[in-house]
């Protein structure tokens, strides 16, 4: 079978930007390099190539193609840097499965993305057989196991992987496809409503891949990216393709490795048996590696990790640094790919104090190649990088979602004034870092002001007696909104701490420059819990409606 | 004024590749890094930025923008660098004219863009009032000094460079230009014929320009180009945009100097003072440096060049190695943007002995990303990379030129079968090494084989007695062609030296394997000199002329 069109003489081969071209570099340079899966795997790039077009041979079976979805549940394997190319190149959709959302989100994502094949690793059998009469438009599904063996199970099975991989041909000619062509697509999940799809197309994952190696490869600062690195992924392969990183990764070269799940003890094992250099997580992720046994006695001196998903908080940060990991963060959203910003440290300051640099690599970052970050206030002005003027994070890049699958509304409030609306706000300073400074539905308005509900958390949270404390606006007839304090008391202050003395706290702060004046509350609830959403942030929407405070603002308003 | 456009609720910005947005790395990361002009000026990139902008308002007077081509005329300088950023930014074409052709082949150039805007350097003068009532198009003409003061001229001039731009606003809305606007276009000579004009737009640029950035930092290996580097070209800004690297250094952000023209003693104290790191250029502009006689006293060890627009000569390559030069082969065309090639070790090369490394080192090279190179043979096959299976080299990316301007005849010469064909023989190793080994039409055809010209005279020239050697195909009843040496003798040995010397050494170099024994000529011709065009190559279709061998083949029928 050949796809290959015919040209005329003088017909320009019109190149379009396609995943496939990410796999030509490896396999000139480094086609015996490993790519790893925990203990159970060793591929090379040459039998990742092979193995990519004995997918797609076997999945073309079922007419994977063109208008064709294939939902994967898989953890972080090799199997899913296969299914990263294979899928994609074939001109069909890969729907990245979040398998941490709930059954019926579950259901809900596979229906609304429409996929007709999924393939789905052993452990998530049980909830993929507990849905399976609800999964619409689901034709075909196919087993991933580790070592070969298919698990009995009630569900009409098409094959396991990896024998339908022997099975397959190891020549398949993927089709030159229109880089508009979606690549990939997943669902991002908010406190309220159902999940909305975001997609991709190669065009703009290869505009990412570009950019994002030349943001990690080609400036001397801290934190590079380079083929002799050593990959690991450590932010899930369902959650924006990883970051992207693999796509870099194989384009560099690297060699890869896959952890599966992450536990803490395997990992620091992966990393000391691979020599692994370069990770990207989330804080929470970090924290856990780090206070494992294991972590005491293993080498991360040439551990290099970007810290996104959240705001890398200092003490972490200088944990790491203590140590000798080079440490960084980075911001981008599921709508963006998702690579934005990087908050490395510009050339002229990498000679800075120790506690200079930590200032400077927890900020949210400069922009990468190709990204516009702009701070946007509610008439839709851009406000100018004088470290202080704050408002909406807005965003342009050429990879960015076209919008929310089959969501007009919420697309219409994704993109406005021709500028991405983050919902995140924040401020640019004077060297051109963003920082954000709260989400824009937890924002204080206060007078006129924007109050960041985090700075008054992180504030609070320094007092000796706090355990936790969650910031809202509730109404005032004066100001608009004030700020109300929920506290959690640590168990031994329990009772002995009251609302002056937090105030007391607060005030010093803001003589100190830490919060503007208008910031410090006058209201403080001592409570027994805080509530918290399913993904273990609080629930402020609940908060507020539990303290008085009907939804203050609509956010297509700001 | 603002052509900002207004967007509706959900209307996505749909990016498009601009070279505007290279200016926003340097800007954002390090603004007051120098950019550098012989010893007469220095600017930053914030300057830099600045002047772009002035440049466009000033120019915008003469309607420079869509359908509007500017001709520039200039040394490498900071001048050029404005323009390259300026004029495709405006939505214009960037005329860069090669001043080093006949007065009467830049006036065809001029008039055959229809360029009606000129910015000329003063040293060119002379040849523009020579030739001003020939140029048609053009409208008005700018004077480029380096000191401000303008010379007398007869011409009617609309202004001196520099007073335009302090005349010009600081501020300047470049417009979003579809990215398939033409940013570049110039022109390219034959032995034959006239120039042929080739053509570049954004989109070319900028994924040319991310690609050579992310091929020259991202890999572990030797000649890398990354921030820190301070960047000198030495192949001319109007020759394939000095490589593009301009282009590169600026989204890198690092230090720039421009050196006007080649004056090796100047080159050689641009590169003490600035500690210039980078550079690319031609054999012959090396060996000019290096045999200065202030190169023994410059120290080279930080100098890493790339060679290009010609073989690099293993002797040459080993000169520059012993003066601890980081240096390496790269290959790429005017058609071709031009980077397609680079002869860097894959990383488990790094170790090999300094000789083994110079075989690699001189090579075609291996494709940079998103680059298709292949062999392809006379019936449209692809050939193996088997390291002797010989044919046109033929290339695809996403920035090879569309075509010849307003030559559909011509262009249907380069755009066969879908691939962009280059006119160079060759063959594709094991390792997919390119080794470019002839010109098409100079390569012989033996019996079915194909001979490299440039084969049997780099053996010959091997030979003591041997000054200069050129071998062409001549007919031949039997084989269709046999190849003939063209050879003029060192003094000494002339008289002295005949056919069957010269035989046996050929054939002592086929018993040793570099040479197939179809290689070894049966004929030598003596001669005071051999013919050589303009540009200092052997004539070898006068030669062939000369030899009684009529043009033995189509080239395009290869």
């Amino acid at each position: 079978m050949t796809s290959e069109k015919r040209y005329a003489d003088g017909e320009t081969y019109g190149y379009q930007l396609n995943l496939k071209s990410l796999l030509k570099k490896p396999l000139d340079n480094c086609p015996e390099r490993e790519i790893v899966y925990r203990d159970s795997r060793r591929l090379t790039y040459r039998t990742l190539n092979e193995r990519i077009h004995r997918l797609a041979s076997a999945l073309r079976q079922w007419d994977v193609g063109a208008n064709h979805t294939v939902a994967v549940m898989d953890v972080d394997s090799h199997r899913y840097l296969e299914c990263f190319f294979a899928i994609p190149m074939m001109g069909a959709s890969l729907q990245t499965v979040n398998w941490r959302l709930s059954p019926d989100q579950i259901v809900y994502t596979i229906n609304h993305s429409e996929a007709q094949t999924m393939l789905v690793y052993r452990d998530f059998l049980p909830i993929v057989e507990k849905v399976r009469d609800r999964l619409k438009n689901i034709r075909h599904i196919i087993i991933m196991t580790d070592d070969g063996n298919m698990p009995s199970s009630p569900l009409n099975v098409a094959g396991e992987y990896d024998a339908l991989l022997a099975a397959g041909e190891p020549a398949f000619d993927f089709p030159d496809l229109d880089e508009h062509t979606r690549a990939t697509l997943f669902y991002t999940t908010g406190t309220t409503g159902n999940p909305k799809g975001v997609y991709f197309s190669h065009r703009q994952l290869m505009l990412h891949t570009l950019a994002t190696a030349v943001e990690f490869g080609c400036y001397d600062t801290i934190g590079r990216f380079r083929s002799n690195d050593v990959y690991m992924p450590l932010t899930p392969m369902f959650h924006v393709h990883a970051w992207g990183m693999p796509y870099v990764a194989t384009l560099l070269g690297a060699k890869q490795v896959y952890p599966g799940t992450y536990e803490p003890a395997l990992i620091l094992e992966l990393i000391r048996r691979h020599g692994v250099t370069f990770s990207h997580c989330v804080p929470t992720i970090l924290q856990m590696i780090l206070t494992h046994a294991d972590a005491k006695t293993t080498d991360l001196s040439n551990w290099k990790i970007v810290i996104g998903g959240a705001r890398l908080p200092k003490g972490l940060a200088r944990t790491a640094r203590d140590r000798s990991i080079d440490i960084h963060a980075g911001y981008g959203m599921s709508e963006t790919c998702p690579v934005m910003t990087l908050a490395t440290p510009k050339e002229d300051a990498l000679n800075k104090s120790s506690e200079e640099t930590l200032d400077i690599i927890i900020k949210t970052g400069k922009p990468a190649p190709l990204v516009e970050v702009e701070v946007m206030d509610s008439k839709g002005r851009i406000l100018p990088h004088d470290g202080k003027s704050t408002g909406e994070v807005v965003m342009r890049s050429p990879w960015l979602t076209a919008g929310y699958l089959k969501s007009p509304v919420n697309s219409a409030e994704l993109w406005r004034n021709g500028w991405l609306h983050s919902g995140d706000v924040g401020y640019i300073d004077k060297e051109n870092y963003l920082q954000i400074t709260d989400r824009i539905k937890d924002v204080i308005k206060s007078g006129g002001e924007w109050i960041s509900s985090l700075d008054l958390e992180n504030i609070l949270s320094q007092h000796e007696s706090v355990l936790e404390s969650a910031a809202i606006g509730i109404p005032d007839p004066k100001w608009g909104e004030r700020p109300l304090m929920l506290v959690t008391l640590k168990p031994k202050y329990q009772g002995k701490v009251d609302a002056d003395a937090l105030r007391r706290h607060m005030t010093r702060a803001a003589q100190a420059g830490k919060l503007p004046r208008y910031g410090i509350s006058e209201r403080f609830e001592f409570v027994e819990a805080i509530a918290k959403t399913s993904v273990g942030k609080y629930d402020k929407k609940f908060l507020r409606q539990q303290y008085g405070a009907s939804e203050p603002y609509n956010e297509s308003a700001v």
